[in-house]
């Protein structure tokens, strides 16, 4: 069933504009996500929106069609409106003609099954949502099962990673864990932890990398924390000929990732 | 010499501020890079900013001396102001404590010596500067000679790709040209172009690269015209373990730089 929506000042407008807010999205537990694309990756991977909103005067497309009977069986709201309103519930002056606000996931560790994928990343301190966004999409190329973060990192439901994650954010497994919690999640079973680091490591190319290959990058500007690097069941480092720091945690872990995809396939 | 400025209505006030507009930075061929990080690094590469702006209050420092004597000694501009007229002038709120004005360079291609390094980045039509300043970092981790910038992409001296680069746009040498040039430039010398394709292209692992090896990567989500994956001398993929077009552009590259750099070096 479709209903009309003309007012901003619709509580239903404002519930969806204020899920852009990390405050109001942690208590609502729900998030934003626009497009069709976007929202058609999130069907197939099994993600239904509780609401569907729609712009008036877009263009039918079959995709847009199987979305609203998706959101209509599972009892959800679908909603028409301006492209005025839609525009001010996405924050894009040029919005997309569809926008769906989805329950959170579970992100505990204990909804992770490793055994479900060779390659998991990891993670920590991770502080630009749209590199957050980046290990989602990298981890998606490698068939990885998902993006573990520890300690404190970027918000993987928020607008900008949601948006940088082109999708996968409803492809990939993602759980959020303290380093303390982590640690003895991952000893409780098999999983090989391997560190890029720049500290008494070996070369990443050639090194024993073995399923499930838990692959932990660090922080942007500071790396990983000593302690964990200790932790790890392999250091190994990427090739630096400019300055110490040129690549950044995404790239490093992307480097990484089609390593040990590599390694595990030869 | 360093002169103080203390009103917000100052001509170098607005001159420094309006080069965070691309017409304004195009047409005075001058572009901002702020943080004594970022400025350091461009000492480092031989760049001396034309305009060097101080924050009032600031935390003496060896570098900030190196900086303001190699400003002074190449006759430029030496401003001290307020951090309330310097957060003006970055358009951040907590801007670093000193900023510099820097001539515009040479990006044309017969600046580049092609012999200078064994990999050259090329990005066509590349959208984001975050993207771009990105592969610029990636170029400098992998030894690369700079980035070629084909068609229309982000602009390399705007502040987000400036920031972005993380001081790799002083390291990495860059030009800004159509296919047009590119082909016939390229074509006049040695030099292998790679294109990263999804079309009838060998895997990227063990494909036969030479050096000066060019690394061609398309639009973020167009991918390369068909026309310029036809001129490559080899077109490599990588393995997609997940939705087709799941890897982003700079990831791509990074991935590629890293294998090419492995190749040339074995």
């Amino acid at each position: 069933m479709r209903r009309s929506i003309t007012g901003f000042s619709n509580p239903t407008v404002k519930y969806l504009r204020a899920l852009r807010d990390k405050k109001h999205r942690r208590r609502e537990g729900r998030f934003l996500a626009e497009g069709l694309r976007l929202l058609t990756d999130a069907l197939e991977a099994g993600r239904v929106p509780e609401v569907l909103v729609m712009a008036e005067g877009r263009e039918a497309h079959p995709l847009l069609d199987a979305l609203e009977a998706a959101v209509d069986a599972a009892g959800g709201d679908v909603v028409e409106t301006s492209a005025e309103i839609l525009s001010k519930i996405t924050g894009k002056d040029n919005p997309q003609t569809v926008a769906g606000a989805f329950a959170e996931f579970d992100t505990s560790l204990a909804a992770l099954d490793r055994a479900r994928a060779p390659i998991w990343l990891v993670a920590q301190a991770l502080r630009d949502p749209g590199n957050l966004g980046t290990m989602l999409r990298t981890g998606d190329a490698v068939g990885a099962g998902g993006l573990i973060l520890l300690d404190d990192c970027a918000d993987p439901f928020s607008v900008e990673a949601v948006r940088a994650s082109m999708g996968a954010v409803f492809t990939q497994a993602i759980a959020q864990a303290r380093w303390e919690e982590f640690l003895p999640w991952l000893r409780g079973g098999a999983g090989q932890l391997v560190g890029a680091s720049l500290r008494d490591a070996q070369p990443y190319r050639g090194a024993p990398y073995a399923a499930p290959c838990f692959i932990l990058v660090g922080n942007e500007s500071r790396g990983l924390p000593e302690a964990y690097e200790d932790a790890c069941d392999l250091r190994v480092t990427l090739p630096m000929r400019g300055r110490a720091d040129s690549l950044n945690a995404a790239m490093a872990g992307a480097v990484l990732a089609y390593e040990v995809l590599a390694s595990l396939e030869r």
